[in-house]
């Protein structure tokens, strides 16, 4: 085992600096298809944002993130009063557990490592809703809800990640009308929600006012493809956007994020690209990799499929290993609470990337 | 009274934007004498850094730092293992106070606003040690020591901000000792340890093999003059930095300010000419305030320079409106727990600008 991967015991995908460390390679060698990144890459206005905010570096960022703010209003439709900026999605989630302390918090699993990471980090307790493969991982709203009695937190990936398993805000709103009742707050993670062709049956965001124990987390990094620079906010009522606000960094979003989510969320035409891209290849990923040998995909919403290669033999592990060898980088899935060491997962890249995954893929299955 | 300045009660300085929006200035076109920052301004080895890194912020910025902390360990003659980096310094004085939740906290009074934010919003209680403007705002190290148990964590400036004043580790280390046999951690914060040249004298960093109940802060931001990207670190025992560690988003120094951290510390020729620039202009600056009628300045170690203005029947807030006329940004420092209204801070900056600053204030005084 590497030093790189006894970071702890969460480890993510996306870590290409430790595989250049070990293989040697440049970061642009490799195929990185374990991170869930834009495969269009930085868009040109984003670039041009960034470049043109560098001489302002020597300037503390803006406290109040107002410019982005005022984007984010704009964009989705919030109040600016309910918006609190990110360092990322993920520092949010550290201010909101440290904030509000949950003593037991409830995470259905499969999910994405970092809730269970924070809310620990916090001191809470975690309990699992295990979801299932026979059930396609689908989330049983009635299976969470049952569990509302004994925990004060719960976490919901919408998409799910790394299932790609979706609710719709009909949905969610009976989790939260439940979790009203026992005083559970129902941080919902919506940060891949971007890559989805109409929103409207699927995000929370028009639930905010009626439902004061709703937080919606949200990345810009995945979609605007910048998990470099860090940028994420979290939606919820006012007073509660007061506390997160004390409870952090007042510059915790540096000022090149600041200025490049504004561009980002001005670029319509990178947002339709985006979105168009990735609806189609998101489909033909998923029937191309049905047609390999031993591979059972989990039909994706979203920029990423859950893989079952157990019909292979080989685990995550080994198969990363020789994906490897052809600088292919996936995600193996054997750290996930509530998936066997067979699970693996892809990001959908651009078709001519694809069309490698999928040949070094056959190549190495057959 | 406007909305930039209610957004809470902890107001720093450098706050250009709001500053912007409320005149109707660009970013450029003020002369920021607020924010402590390096009057060099951006090194050009760290705008090429940050140039050749920004094809890579589509990919998450290295979990382990692994580059930047190996430039910090080699530049400051510490163990990787005792580094902990920062998106800046105050995110992790949030990291740490939420580790260890401190139930009573030790300030000497004035100091740098942020440690008493961190400390309230991870519950603690707040004691002031107030520092006397009839010592020079000298910190006597017995006050202190005095008070060390009834508190469990003490927070100390070295040089403190806005005071200027500066302790030797010989006297720090007569803290650290006391503070053992009383179970009190010990932070130092030496943001701007930097600017001064020959820092053998004064900096803590040996002290941290023997006494693990201290904690050094650093900033890279202010020497460096990247505020910002954001940028710090924490030196601490390898059994706390793990700790700390596990308590924040593994992302959250992003993938520039990394790079930028890695460049400025190898730039030895912008080390050398900051250093002796602000050496040289903070006496002459000292020197110059010193006969302008009502202003007693207090003697500046490094970058900064805290005024009495008793002496002028104004408050800071008032000069402060008056040089703002003249698109002069200073530092109001009314809102320091044992300072009253008439205390007013100045950066130390280039040679031509504390000329004009120097100007502005003798026509506004006489």
């Amino acid at each position: 085992m590497s030093a790189d991967s006894q970071v702890d015991n969460f480890i993510h995908g996306g870590n290409v600096h430790a595989w250049a460390r070990e293989h040697g390679g440049s970061l642009t060698s490799i195929l990185d298809y374990s991170a869930n990144i834009n495969p269009l890459g930085l868009a040109d206005s984003v670039r041009e944002a960034i470049t043109q905010a560098m001489d302002h570096v020597i300037h503390y960022p803006d406290a109040r993130a107002v410019a982005l703010k005022a984007a984010i209003s704009n964009y989705y439709q919030v109040d600016v009063e309910q918006i609190t900026a990110g360092n990322g999605a993920v520092e949010l989630l550290y201010v909101l557990t440290n904030t509000l302390r949950p003593k037991r918090v409830l995470i259905p699993a499969p999910a994405f490592s970092e809730y269970e990471r924070a809310a620990r980090a916090a001191g809470a307790e975690i309990e699992y809703a295990y979801l299932l493969p026979e059930n396609n991982f689908a989330v049983d709203v009635s299976l969470i809800t049952r569990r509302f009695n004994a925990v004060d937190m719960v976490f919901i990936g919408n998409p799910n990640n790394p299932t790609g398993t979706l609710l719709t805000n009909r949905q969610l709103e009976c989790v939260l009308a439940e979790a009203r009742k026992t005083g559970v707050m129902v941080v919902v993670d919506e940060s891949f929600m971007d890559f989805i062709v109409g929103d409207q049956a699927y995000t929370c965001r028009p639930l905010l006012k009626q439902y004061n124990n709703l937080v919606v987390l949200h990345s810009l990094t995945k979609f605007y493809a910048i998990p470099g620079l860090r940028l994420g906010f979290a939606l919820c009522a006012p007073e509660l956007a007061d506390r997160l606000h004390a409870a952090k960094d007042p510059w915790n979003v540096n000022l090149l994020a600041q200025a490049a989510g504004v561009a980002a969320l001005a670029d319509k035409e990178y947002q339709l690209r985006g979105r168009e891209l990735i609806n189609l290849e998101k489909n033909l990923l998923y029937a191309s990799l049905k047609t390999l040998p031993g591979l059972k995909p989990f039909s994706p919403s979203v920029n990423y499929i859950l893989i079952d290669i157990s019909g292979t033999g080989r685990t995550a592990g080994m198969l990363r290993q020789q994906l490897g060898q052809h600088n292919i980088l996936i995600r193996d899935c054997g750290n996930y609470p509530g998936l066997s060491p067979y699970y693996m997962r892809v990001a959908v890249k651009l078709p001519g990337q694809n069309k490698i995954l999928l040949n070094v893929l056959d190549q190495v299955l057959r």
